[in-house]
């Protein structure tokens, strides 16, 4: 079999040509790149490869903002919670704060700009009670109430970049790299800076083919405390977008003044866990509209130079969302993001209004994996075969790597690794691209967000874990490789536009209140109706965790008629409870042995069936965790929680199909082992079996007239088949 | 030892002569009860004890009902939810109803008693929009939006007593014995037929001491399903006192009409974990004033004939609450109920405006537990051991029992056993009745209802075990056999008079959004900010499960502040958690080996500490369940839950000690091991150590200077000794 060649990009750096080309030849790569903090030389630009040039926007130039101050970026930011003891109250309101990235903003005048509310009324002090010490950062307030809380919104200048500022922290740059002070594109001097530099960059890099943006403008929130550590990172965060002059602008574009508070947001400062409010959403639209027409201006200067642009999905990515409104208008040639699995593949992989899309993966070449005694192939099998299955379903056009070549130089066993890799990678694109491939179902999976957050949900930080999401972000990395199509779809959607006519099955998951499951939206009449009828007419409703839950009118979960369960709050105690009793055996959980040794990650406490039409399928410690329950013709099925497993995905195809009331079709390409999933390419004739798992794997296969045939897989295998 | 004799009641029945004059000798017993079911005999009543005559004012006498059955009780219920598919929708209201129980009310309109209501958008359908089928028990709704959930509230007669429904359903009766059907002595006929009769009832009965009404007028609310089994219960329900005539007598005292939604409220009929509304507030106030006026008319008739008048506290109980503010207006001699524990002790104990008190205690001599091979002695021993701690603390002035006599004799050891109860009451009742034991703390229960609702915080149906609130009625149970003085106060009282002076410690315990947590209340600024002032000044506050839980203004827990913790629910994820590591001891968790071993019962999910100064106690699956943090001079403490054990009721009592900065005084008067309790009467200049446990306990007590000794303490021992 001849080598296949492209499709890959590698990093590289100074002093490295030798290397660099042997990694180059047996990587197949035809691109490389230079990441923050490594350059190349102008041999390894010689290369036959394409190559990609890290470019700052709004940032790297000190010597431009530090003749204009007044454009640094900025932020609201709120202070900490201050208990009254009397009716005078002082507030450090930059208690906590890191002075090295923010300084308060005393140009504009705080009167006008700040807020300080009174946290136990929920209502804003007079500015005349109040005033601000400039010496020592302090807001004394007269005329407090003794023993209310108060807190104060303010603006702050951010004058030094968040990521540039973890990198420097991390790797303990020291005063060998200065700050850099990002500048507000927004700001006349800034605005010319920005087009004037890029022209200039372009003309002095004949050898840059790719202009890889990282990113444009507005870096997502991170603000660190005063122990120089992360206090607060929202990935989605437009905090570092405002300015009294975007403010401005936005008052006249949108007809009404946001308050402080409107973006401060009681401290939770909007993260994608609240239920957006209309001026929040407001807020979003006028960014991105801002932030697609100035970056099509530096698109276009790119483009004017035969150059390709690529924006990085991350850092300054904010206003640039790619599933949003504006994102078509910025043009693009292509955008690159970390693959931390099969949903922020799918993230990458699905973004439209683009050339291409470059995967980068993991582990990134940095010291804290290539240590000697660490061996970098274990992480890197993890992460390939997560996204794997994604890549069956939808490839990412290209996959890269970052960091130092020379410490993966270190390891051969990796790079033997990933030159197999590579290999099965563009084995899998050449098949797999442009080619739809066999869906038994398409899903709707539903909150406040919908397509804007497009393989987005329950995030916190990019991919990283916690507690409170694992349970929910099962659902995306279940079905970023499994045989279903997927779309996000809003509450608005549903209530504007009524629900698709080609959705099989609908999921609603998440935590009570948060933008997930949705919050107040539940108590729309439109909304619940909608769905209703949906699961009447033969639709599947799944929801896990608090799915339709508010409160309302004796109900908890508003769908609980579609779900057969509610949760017992405390006001339901005296009613009793009659259905405890589980089935013996039911379709969902045909593929487990036992229905309580199912892991439902966080899991929910007091959820009860309320007739006797509620299959209860796990009962356990006086709860149901999974249910079904028939309406109309569709069912609602219930879920406590699903982390990600092979068990779980299983039982969440299941779920899926009987949700629809489509069992009969479950074993169409359909593998006995869960370990094994099929990816049919009908109009390739081809299928393929895949082996998610380290480990050897026999198993029966189901093909498309669901006839049974015994397959063995070795460990990680992919086998391509003839239909 | 003399024997010491009376304060004891015994149950008796037909042809049971001799048996009960024995045990009347052997349990120094001094009055004789019948019960629902058994009748005493002549030569019974003559025998050298106090008779009480179990008396039925509002049922019992069907010849009565019978000719005036629009006398007959009535409920206001709520339908199943119903969703319509189209615009017309049928809703058969007593689907899921007991028949046998209730009949819909056709005399009174329904078009203007009923309501039939939109849940989906909480409106009230006009009722020019749908009838009523008198024939088939529907109502038929026009103009139904499709896709909205409909309910219908509706009027019915309560044609069988619950109580007596309940025992002749559960020892199958059959058509022997007629159902019972109350009356509503509001209505005329039936207001002058409950003195005549209860005159009537005197005159016939001159060896008759006490009159023991079971109880008065209105029967808890208890409905039964279609298959005759319980539906709904709430001990504390007033949803059996409504009709037509009350409603309009409501109006016309309090200024508004009441809405039958009032009542119904969505379906949870505002049991005691829902936070009452005003209209609800003023309905109980308007039945307790009416309940009053009636019983004592009762109450007069029993005095003018020499007798005594004695209440169960139970069934027919509604508007007789003992806390509550026109209990004393009926006069009654005396109130039995049934003991469970500490807790429900206490809550017979403390009724105020009463000669005396008398607890049933278990097991009820019934054939559930007296059968062949069982030992009725160990649920007698837990029964006695657990109430016994509260009778160290306010005795009840008698104790007694229930059932058939005749089974409990078959049983020589548990014959035994209570003949040593007996004796052991009379002794610790001499010492303890009327002086004041040595108490070291003083704590508030701090919920919606307060003082009414004293000891009784929590219950589902009377003092029945549930997932829900076990890790909530441990409080009381701990504190009912402590040596603190306990209040109950509500919100209401805090907002209006402030917190009592003499408190040391407010406990708030309960999930969130339920009357004892307490909701919508924590809104309220004067609340907070009293509770604030008195942690600052030096009070404790010590909350359990979702203290001060509402969301609002950027926090959860409303007393954040005060406890240093809040909960995750998912708005914050984005701020950086700093604070996960637990102190290596603490004040608090001394008695305790490992803090992880805790028993916290359901426990709570997503707290964490808001800052350095919060001591994490025990922190576990990355969460915090026990905490204490620093405020003004005073402190406030986290609890996840507390069960009632030995060993939670030792780190309550640290916590509240520690709450209120008091550990100094821990010592005083205190055993090292937590099986033993010490109870000190200084004007008696007597202390008693007693042994809670089966088993033989070694410890070291501290007297009231600190200083130690060692005692061994037998099995169940109680040791009196001088001070």
């Amino acid at each position: 079999m001849t080598k296949k060649k492209g499709r890959v990009t590698l990093p590289s750096e100074n002093n490295f040509l030798y290397e660099t080309k042997e990694l180059l030849e047996r990587w197949g790569a035809d691109a490389i790149r230079d990441s923050d903090g490594t350059k190349l030389d102008e041999d390894v630009k010689d290369l036959d490869a394409k190559i990609y040039t890290t470019y700052f926007v709004a940032r790297n130039h000190n010597d431009f903002i530090e003749e204009h101050m007044e454009e640094v970026q900025q932020l609201y930011l709120m202070s900490q919670f201050n208990t009254a003891t009397s009716s005078e109250l002082t507030i450090d309101f930059m208690q906590g704060y890191f002075t090295e990235q923010i300084k308060p903003d005393y140009i504009h005048d705080p009167k006008e700009w700040w807020e300080v509310i009174d946290r136990t009324t929920a209502t804003v002090v007079d500015p005349k009670d109040w005033e601000v010490n400039q010496e020592n950062d302090t807001v004394t307030i007269h005329n407090a109430v003794a023993f209310h809380e108060y807190t104060v919104s303010f603006l702050v200048y951010k004058i030094w970049d968040p990521t540039q500022m973890y990198n420097h922290i991390t790797n303990n740059w020291g005063d060998s790299v200065a700050h850099d002070i990002p500048f507000d594109v927004r700001q006349p001097h800034s605005n010319k800076f920005m087009e004037d530099t890029l022209r200039e960059f372009c003309e002095n890099n004949p050898k840059t083919d790719v202009v890889r943006f990282t990113t444009f403008f507005y870096h997502f929130t991170l603000v660190f405390n005063d122990l120089a550590k992360e206090k607060f990172v929202d990935w989605f965060g437009y905090g570092a977008s405002v300015s009294p002059a975007a403010l401005i602008a936005f008052e006249k574009e949108k007809g009404y003044r946001l308050r402080p508070e409107d973006i401060v947001d009681q401290g939770y400062y909007n993260t994608a866990f609240r239920v957006p409010t209309k001026a929040y959403l407001d807020y979003v639209d006028f960014i991105s509209k801002f932030v697609a027409q100035e970056a099509k201006k530096l698109v276009d200067i790119v483009h004017e130079y035969g150059k390709e642009a690529m924006m990085f999905l991350g850092d300054n990515w904010i206003g640039t969302e790619p599933y949003g409104k504006y994102f078509h208008e910025i043009g693009l040639d292509a955008v690159v993001g970390s693959v931390g699995g099969g949903a922020t593949l799918r993230m990458i992989a699905d973004i439209p209004h683009v050339k291409y899309t470059e995967g980068r993966f993991l582990p990134y070449f940095f010291p804290d994996t290539f240590y000697e005694g660490n061996d970098p192939t274990i992480e890197a099998i993890e992460n390939w075969t997560t996204a794997r299955r994604a890549i069956m379903r939808n490839p990412v056009d290209r996959i890269g790597y970052g960091g130092y070549l020379s410490l993966a130089y270190k390891f051969p066993k990796f790079v033997d690794y990933i030159e197999q890799v590579t290999e099965e990678y563009r084995t899998i694109y050449d098949i797999v691209k442009g080619t739809k491939a066999y869906t038994g179902l398409k899903v709707a999976i539903l909150n406040a967000w919908g397509k804007l957050r497009t393989w987005q949900t329950h995030m916190v930080a990019h991919a990283l874990p916690y507690k409170q999401i694992y349970s929910y972000l099962g659902t995306l990395e279940i079905l970023s490789g499994a045989a279903v199509d997927v779309e996000f779809i809003s509450f608005d959607d549903v209530i504007q536009e009524g629900i698709p006519s080609d959705i099989d099955v609908i999921i609603n998951a998440g935590d009570a209140d948060t933008a997930f499951s949705g919050g107040e939206h539940w108590k729309n009449p439109a909304l619940v109706a909608a769905i209703r009828q949906f699961v009447y007419e033969g639709g599947g409703f799944v929801g896990v965790g608090d799915p339709s839950a508010y409160q309302h009118q004796g109900r908890y979960f508003q769908l609980a008629d579609v779900l057969g369960v509610d949760k017992e709050r405390g006001f339901a105690l005296s009613t009793d409870k009659y259905f405890t009793q589980a089935v013996e055996t039911h379709f969902i959980t045909e593929d487990i042995n036992n229905p309580n040794d199912i892991d439902f990650g966080e899991s929910m406490q007091n959820v009860y069936a309320l007739n006797e039409k509620t299959e209860i399928i796990e009962y356990s410690n006086g709860e149901i965790h999974l249910s079904a329950h028939p309406y109309g013709k569709g069912r609602g099925i219930y879920l406590a929680g699903i982390p990600y497993s092979a068990e779980n995905s299983r039982l969440l195809m299941r779920a899926l199909y009987y949700a629809t009331g489509k069992e009969a079709d479950f074993n169409t390409w359909q593998s006995s082992n869960i370990n094994v999933e099929v990816h049919v390419y009908p109009e390739k004739e081809l299928y393929a079996l895949v082996n998610n798992t380290n480990e050897r794997q026999e198993t029966t296969i189901f093909d498309g007239d669901q006839n049974a045939q015994q397959v063995t897989l070795a460990a990680n295998e992919i086998r391509w088949e003839k239909i």
